[in-house]
């Protein structure tokens, strides 16, 4: 037996800049020894563009803005604080950063990487919320790594 | 941007045997709301085939064995105990079951599901491994996802 060749599909959601960001912005956390999850579900029902966790597991939020308007339209992005011990933007060369809010971190990114021209502070997570935001991030990554290997494999809601 | 195809390649280390088992592994796991990552490297540089992780947070350790030489040759099963609350392992239909120890969980599996002949023993882990195990199991869930995604991102060594 031979294994299951993945056959994933662009789940249209996503403009072609947004999925360029989020490309260059998950090589960019891979070159810094990070993972990332993207379309994360948090338990609030709330979907983050990209969940972050690094090898002492702190989890970062990455939000992708791939327009100004996709920015303005966007007034909840502060509920991710409760979910991450850090919150970045992540926008396409050319976008007007000077819009988005100084108190989170920024990457400007292409399709073959990122660049952080501003660190995130920290608001450090409660243990519970870290422990179970890392067990829904583990679940999540390897439900949807077996699900590509094996297409009839059930998809867990998580 | 089209999301990258992912093109997953067999390693070449397992049977065909070994394969199916471990699919047939997978699927029953999922059946059940639990995940498995194969071939996971333990921090004592070991491999277990599948670490399969429950929705709270219980970690098993499913060891394939393919036939009665794989079993007989390895004799470090016992050193896995160390990193899973439960130890099992998964066996091709037609193997003969008695010569495995009784006091691990026993599953028997094809290509295609896998029943629970013997349920495993629970040996709780300590919190400080669990949290360790948690995060090193979602760090490689993740990178091996998004690599899949993008075959140019870095594998990191996790």
């Amino acid at each position: 037996m031979r294994q299951s060749e993945p056959q994933p599909r662009p789940d249209g959601r996503q403009s072609p800049t947004a999925l360029a960001v989020q490309r260059g912005v998950l090589r960019h956390l891979a070159a810094h020894g990070v993972v990332g999850v993207t379309e994360f579900s948090l338990a609030s029902g709330r979907r983050a563009d990209v969940l972050a966790l690094d090898g002492r597991g702190e989890i970062s939020i990455i939000e992708i803005k791939s327009s100004v308007q996709d920015f303005r339209t966007d007034g909840k992005w502060p509920e991710y604080r409760a979910f991450c011990d850090r919150l970045l933007f992540a926008v396409p060369l050319g976008f007007p950063v000077e819009i988005l809010p100084q108190e989170t971190g920024l990457l400007v990114a292409d399709a073959f990487g990122a660049e952080l021209l501003r660190p995130p502070p920290r608001h450090a997570l409660p243990a519970a919320t870290r422990k179970a935001l890392t067990l829904r991030f583990a679940r999540t990554a390897a439900n949807r790594l077996a699900a590509l290997h094996d297409p009839d494999l059930l998809r867990l809601d998580i």
